[in-house]
């Protein structure tokens, strides 16, 4: 066994390590110990969250509290719905042009990666009409376009607010005029401060940003619901997460109770969206001033375009990358290998991951670089 | 403050009541005591199994276990597949028909109470050719049809193996000759015995007898996906289930853990289906023979269509069906409350509800209706 630096150093008890997972990823601990010590008893109730009724008065306060404060954090006015929703991200490719864009309709997506390119296939396979109206394709998604010329008659224009595998994320989003913005913001939601304005639809799965995998939170802006044709069946539809409360059948009871306790996380421990996207700041500037500073290991993507959640970089050989990688685990730095589909390095710095993290990854870079440079 | 005397007695710590919730349900207090000692670290890995990603070593483990003892439990041939699909059983009514039943194609269905008819709804929203071949809607779904005249040339015939809200089961179920059976079983499976080889598709809700909400478990055989049409969206076609062995997208790794640790609890602590189900039948004896002791309780359902799982009763008056259900929560037992569509009383006797549950909702029930009989 190697010795657990870290490790010993932050947490000399329970060994937990700094986890720069890219999804399913870090938890805050105060949210994991909060869980752990009400998991047999739930305020009193005799029964664990996981067994009351998604009926009962201690699910229905959950579920409210999980929205008010998801309101709150996201500034959101009267016109805007929470929804809880199962089937992740993936599942939104499909609702979204199912529910809000019209067999006559135009849907205008941008492709900067694997997910938009998903989303733009889920629309396709329905038949219905999608214009890729700007792609970063032609240098391998390492970029986010600057013009995204909208068609203004179209339905809506889709976007990836952070590209979690190729390390990009939309500096600030594009003006689309009347057209509403849909995006899918699974990996930055709730890391920054945006105007929710231009946005019809916003999804979120929630295994990044917001707590375990198994619920995708869906805000959606009221007049999108007029465009839900009829039809369609019932648990595809936003009309029934909207008129039922996201409670037409059982809910994820336990995922939503998660994302509540990180939003009480957010708002109570941290101090709200202001100070969390003040940290993710400091995370990201540190991580990348070590990848300017030296040649051994390089960023990725775009300076301009550059994710403040997914840190992408390469080393110098792929047999460096997998001894780094290795390495990095047995010092209790965890989840650092890119996705598979590109290989690499990736450090994912969600809201969860501290800055002490981050400085430990730094210094344990800087001694990785220093021995094999 | 009234005294939980049933608390005292087998929980003087905890104070966890005896759970007769319909769902989300009990869960045995070894899986929860189990799920809370490793959720700050799970096998030394450092992070909560909340935190894992789902192709790691860890996550992998936990699925592939799920269904092998899912596969032991129920006896299953290699032609079935273990799947887990998010939404509930309420997207798999729409799943159905959206795969198994083609354009040309009929589906015959089984009307036994809400969730039939819900299941019904979801193939003719899709413009599916349906026809309700039994129904108890006669007689207010108080019964399991005897006869069930499948057409021959149907393409599978649906039924609800057990009613959770009418209190009604098959107690066998029925010839259908070539014609595959689909049933939801998500409130029955698990536990009893019996044969799977008439069934095409089964799917369960887990949070009744299998885990918590968030994970709806799918047996598929294999013939069943050739039926599966092209130009299906990806979330919503079996075969997806099947080539990505349920990891297309990320799965709703917490809920498939705790099925992982509720069917390792089956299988080795309770000693299998054969035990499981001699305790259920005990369960639902005791229970019964005290409602058909006098005339204060009335049990609901035709005698030999009684469910084991949902006892369903009515008191002589509403008056006292609530001061019932408000007494028995003082003393320690939950959940007693009937469905809000049909009122009354009900007590869910699912695997984690102990015998020694039972006996103590009997005592309390003699001791109810003696002083307000």
């Amino acid at each position: 066994m190697a010795v657990h630096r870290y490790l010993e150093r932050y947490h000399p008890m329970e060994k937990r390590i700094h986890n720069f997972n890219a999804g399913p990823a870090a938890l805050p601990k105060v949210v994991l110990e909060e869980m752990q010590a009400s998991l047999l008893n739930y305020k009193g109730s005799g029964m664990s969250i996981l067994e009351v009724s998604h009926r009962s008065r201690w699910f229905e306060e959950v579920l409210e509290d999980a929205k008010s404060r998801m309101k709150r954090l996201l500034n959101l006015d009267d016109r805007y719905h929470v929804l809880f929703v199962q089937g992740g991200a993936s599942l939104q490719f499909c609702m979204v042009p199912m529910n809000l864009l019209p067999e006559a309709g135009l849907g205008d997506y941008v492709n900067t990666g694997i997910w938009s390119a998903a989303a733009i296939k889920e629309a396709k396979i329905q038949g219905k009409r999608v214009e890729v109206v700007a792609s970063s394709e032609d240098r391998n998604f390492c970029y986010i376009p600057e013009k995204v010329p909208v068609h203004p008659h179209a339905s809506y224009a889709h976007i990836t607010s952070n590209n979690t595998i190729k390390g990009t994320q939309w500096p600030s989003f594009p003006d689309t005029g009347a057209v509403p913005l849909v995006a899918d913001m699974s990996s930055d939601i709730l890391s920054r401060h945006f105007d929710v304005a231009p946005f019809g639809l916003i999804y979120a799965g929630a295994q990044k940003n917001l707590g375990p995998a198994g619920v995708c939170v869906v805000i959606l802006r009221s007049d999108m619901l007029e465009r839900v044709p009829p039809g369609l069946p019932t648990m595809l539809k936003y009309t029934t997460y909207v008129e039922k409360n996201s409670m037409h059948n059982t809910p994820p009871c336990f995922a939503i109770y998660v994302v509540q306790l990180v939003c009480e996380w957010l708002e109570e421990t941290v101090g709200g969206l202001d100070k969390v996207e003040a940290l993710n700041r400091e995370k990201a500037r540190v991580l990348y001033e070590l990848l300017d500073r030296g040649d051994f290991y390089r960023g990725t993507a775009d300076r301009n375009s550059r994710s403040m959640m997914n840190v992408t970089f390469r080393l110098p050989t792929e047999e460096l990358e997998k001894r780094f990688v290795a390495q990095a685990e047995q010092e209790g730095l965890g989840g650092l290998k890119g996705h598979r589909s590109v290989g690499g390095c990736r450090a994912s710095l969600y809201n969860a991951t501290g800055i002490e993290a981050v400085r430990d990854l730094v210094s344990f870079m800087e001694n990785f670089a220093a021995k094999n440079g």
